[in-house]
């Protein structure tokens, strides 16, 4: 594309390079923001650069955070027995809009990905195993994606904290609240069967 | 949603305000940013303030320019007697493309369309008026997308300058290149029917 003005070429080729948005939705956002009023662009500009300027991460579970400790850790009604192991905030979130999950998160950043240069290291693993010398944790529940990646991280956290007195769960996989079984995909439905729970334990909520 | 941090809560506000882009890519684009470098976003604030507090528009066709008159206006080659009146710099980028067109534009910066409200007075018909009474201009070619926005907005401009002794004539309308007709819409294959063109000029080019 030949653009006739540099100032819109820039900023066409800075938003065509997040996920999801090509140089053609780039240049219909670019002509958006020069149709709004001035401090629209500025406003927009200003939460871009103080967000990743000013972000915080709570030290203790790594979730987004505005203080040293987030809102969760810091909260003394939470059990602080259960650790929910999640890839990011947004299962965070997740699984706190369902209110059934009373216990902490460990937010690991990220699932193993040699593909894409994520290993171990780049993840918060080393600070789940330190919190699992330290605090009184007697419970580990995976909630990772269900994805090869996501395996391949819960496999490599378990063997890593294997040796400690730990139970380890996983989230349940199975046809959706609400689903008809015929829409189902054959590998959920297969696991929905073979992993089937109590009766009496599906009837609760 | 909840958020965990007030910085994330103000960019998923701002990002969401964007047409196109709900309150959950929003967030995905939010989280992207905090995993890139930190001049990423720093570059893309940057872009999008400087973008809107120094772009300029030519004072000849309102297209966006870097300088007072924008490229095309400023070269003397173009044919100067053809004006071809289009919605914005996306459609004069695409008619550059095609190699086909050797006149001048004139940028609408939109159609009427009194539902969002612009009207006449927002758009740069005033100064396409102007330029008809001071220019050598002797032939409009309405380039505007085919709705019903469109035709009003044409045939408003065609209305306002009928007076003058000026050759009128709008894109052509039909079946694309390469199109079979069995997929064409009615509409589209009725006026390539309707408005027939002889048959040595559609072997041309």
């Amino acid at each position: 594309m030949d653009f006739p003005s540099s100032l819109v070429q820039k900023a066409v080729d800075e938003i065509a390079q997040l996920p999801g948005i090509g140089r053609r939705s780039a240049l219909r956002l670019v002509l958006h923001l020069l149709r709004q009023p001035k401090d629209f662009s500025e406003r927009l500009s200003s939460a871009i650069a103080t967000l990743r300027q000013q972000i915080r991460y709570c030290t203790t579970c790594h979730n987004i955070s505005d203080a040293e400790e987030c809102s969760i850790c810091a909260n003394p009604l939470r059990n602080q027995e259960v650790l929910c192991v999640v890839e990011d905030v947004r299962d965070v979130m997740a699984i706190e809009a369902t209110g059934q999950f009373k216990g902490r998160y460990h937010v690991l950043g990220g699932k193993i990905a040699p593909m894409e240069g994520i290993g171990p290291q780049q993840l918060t693993i080393d600070a789940l195993i330190e919190r699992v010398e330290h605090e009184e944790i007697k419970e580990i529940i995976f909630a990772l994606g269900s994805t090869m990646e996501g395996d391949t991280t819960n496999y490599y956290i378990f063997k890593k904290l294997n040796k400690f007195p730990l139970v380890f769960s996983a989230i349940s996989r199975g046809i959706g609240v609400g689903d008809e079984l015929e829409y189902a995909d054959e590998l959920t439905l297969g696991r929905s069967i073979s992993q089937r729970i109590p009766f009496e334990v599906s009837m609760k909520n």
